[in-house]
């Protein structure tokens, strides 16, 4: 059991940065979760700026990861240079030493990767690629460890997040493809030249580093069908929503009894769907496996924080094979400062049965406003004087004692046929 | 790195004797996936039915679990008796021997987590809970591993499927509680007695949990505010609707800077949020995090095949940690036999531009019919005699081979006025 390790980052492109900056930035907490010693010891960057000469002034700094690799005592390399070389070199070189490696190269796996854990292999060394693909997804975690057991049936990914930005603007708006794409741009969520996202291309590599590992063969993925979204237009889309679907660029992986079925292109889903509801940059993977049947894992598949927090789960998760991770730490951590349940601040929804005869709303009004309870929306039901119709009253964020107590004034109101109904609203759920 | 692993399995109640059966029918299959000889050396179980016996011929079977842990020689025990005793002590007294425990024991977990833990670590042994909260999920590992780095805000989970069963089928049918509760148990999905569930306190369990590994605080379930669903009627059900919300038993966990809000209660949820589309008996819970954001997880969370395959994804990985889990593996299998694209079969979308006369639909339909491709629905759009006009097509299930050619055909028709636009249609997706 390791309790310190030492890490080397080549490449400081956005991922790369990102997680150089954030093992110096988060190393206290990370020690505190997984009672390791993340120590980044060196960065390779062909042209550093001064900025990250004075972020990195207590590692080496090398402008060739060759360098790095030789003179710096390494226990894990993380390479996030992507492409095929000098990647595919350096992340060989590093195994042949023994030395771990962490990448988010998803072209090299889909490509070599049958060579690469060749040498991993044969030299008793370890790689991990969570970030290679759909970022903060744990989709590799999930198919090689969670479910080790089960038999992959099918999978359909949305995999690219510029591409579901484009067609989700495009639907929702109406707008044009070159439309959408410029949009996606400006947002940072299409580079400069997205022309393999566009295609399909980047998407077919991670549909085949995740149809190889989940049905256990080899995938030249020269032989993935691949089709981009470039040809969808707007009466496309118009089609598409009169026929209860929406369109996604899927990546498609089946298994049956004649073979392997994966390829990846412009695909319509009925609106009703789970994988329908993934919007903007958002990746999602659905899986259908057996004994397990459905499941899903939604979550940003691409940009900097994302992609880094994978990088850091697999360098982590490397070092501590030993223990029971984070576990002992924190349940020997202190008890939690817990909000008590009156001071919680929600939203309400009230259901009263009242006599209906004139004046009962403000009755409640009032009670409502003594106890500082803000009033969002209110329904009358049908009116039947002299009987007990439902009022239904919904608030704004209100102190949970502060409504407890109201409703009790409530009750006891003459006007009040019996104890009101109240449910707590939630809304924090990040929406298009 | 160990190549053959002895466990024993206590306790064979629907999910014990899934994890058992499964581990003897799936051995050589695990081996494949994870280069790990998992041996089933005993089970025990207080009254073993016959067939159990057959079954187990080859495994040693024990009437008391606590004898099963003295006499075979085991390298993980799998808990699966449940409740607080005798498990408890089973547990701890297997920690203390350097015994690995898997278990899916959430209450026991919930209420004891600390002691547990301290025992795990003081013996250098290690204990896994994966199947503890929301079976096929994998959540546990996701917030220990995955999300090591991440800092979380706030976490909302279906984490009891019961409830969401008879809560699902209110909102959709209109039925009360008390038939949508026999509905559930005639279905299997509410036990005899559900009252832990029905209550939240199942629920409570679980958000114990995960509360505690993602905020690394000790909480204490007896401060955990809980309400059931007892009390939902048809009514409120039809005012959450026409206030655009649904109703779901949330497990709540916030953190802010005056402290941990941790509840379990029904809960009004936008119509359009993730979650509001997790129907029926399935799980899912939703994370706001930083530096990554939004992500969720969605799956089966009970039931035997479920979380028998969390329990021995729990077992691998107790046992492979030294080996890049499955890797080598996958890689150097053979190639995978492919199915060429011409000879997938899926349903077609068709858009084709046509001249508004009589007829063309019958020269189209009929190229389609000579190469077995039959039609699900046809829109023709506006009249304008003499001009292109779209036409809609969609298709049954047909070999895109016969699809590619039968739109050659289409294309090179005097009546067609450019080449037509081609999407696929996939619907292989579990839905209400």
């Amino acid at each position: 059991m390791k309790e310190r390790i030492n890490v080397g980052v080549a490449g400081l492109g956005t991922v790369g940065f990102n997680v150089a900056h954030r093992l110096l930035e988060q190393r206290q907490r990370l020690f505190e979760r997984s009672g390791l010693k993340v120590d980044l010891c060196a960065v390779a960057e062909p042209e550093i700026t001064p900025d990250q000469r004075d972020l990195f002034s207590k590692q080496e700094i090398y402008s060739d990861a060759g360098k790095l690799l030789e003179e710096a005592d390494l226990d894990v390399l993380v390479e996030l240079i992507g492409g095929l070389q000098p990647a595919g070199d350096l992340i060989k070189q590093a195994l042949e030493r023994g030395i771990d490696v962490v990448t988010a190269n998803k072209e090299l796996l889909a490509k070599n990767g049958r060579e690469i854990f060749k040498t991993a292999t044969a030299n008793d060394a370890r790689i991990r690629f969570e970030a290679a693909v759909a970022g903060s997804i744990p989709i590799i975690r999930t198919i090689r460890e969670a479910m080790v057991d089960a038999e992959f049936e099918c999978i359909y990914g949305i995999i690219n997040g510029t591409t579901n930005y484009v067609l989700s603007r495009m639907a929702r708006t109406g707008m044009d493809f070159d439309t959408a794409l410029d949009e996606a741009r400006e947002k940072g969520y299409a580079e400069a030249d997205p022309a393999d996202d566009i295609e399909g291309k980047d998407s077919a590599n991670k549909l085949t580093i995740i149809g190889e590992l989940a049905f256990g063969s080899n995938i030249p993925i020269d032989r993935v069908y691949t089709e981009g979204i470039e040809e969808i237009t707007p009466e496309i889309m118009e089609d598409a929503e009169r026929l209860g679907y929406c369109i996604k660029l899927l990546g498609i992986a089946k298994k049956s009894e004649t073979g392997i079925d994966i390829r990846v292109h412009p695909t319509m889903i009925p609106t009703d769907s789970a994988l329908a509801a993934v919007n903007r940059e958002y990746n999602a993977i659905y899986l259908q496996s057996s004994p397990a049947g459905a499941s899903m894992l939604y979550g940003k598949g691409a940009g900097g924080p994302s992609t880094s927090e994978a990088v850091i789960g697999d360098i982590v998760s490397l070092a501590d094979q030993e223990r029971d991770f984070c576990g002992a730490r924190y349940y020997s951590s202190p008890g939690a400062s817990l909000i008590p349940a009156p001071e919680v601040s929600t939203r309400y929804y009230l259901r009263l049965m009242a006599l209906d005869k004139p004046g009962v709303l403000a009755q409640v009004t009032r009670i409502l406003g003594e106890h500082k309870i803000s009033i969002e929306t209110v329904i009358q039901h049908g009116r039947s004087a002299g009987e007990l119709v439902p009022v239904i009253l919904t608030t704004h964020r209100a102190r949970e004692g502060s409504v407890r107590e109201a409703v009790k004034a409530i009750t006891e109101l003459e006007v009040i046929g019996r104890k009101p109904q109240i449910l707590r609203i939630e809304e924090g759920f990040e929406r298009e």
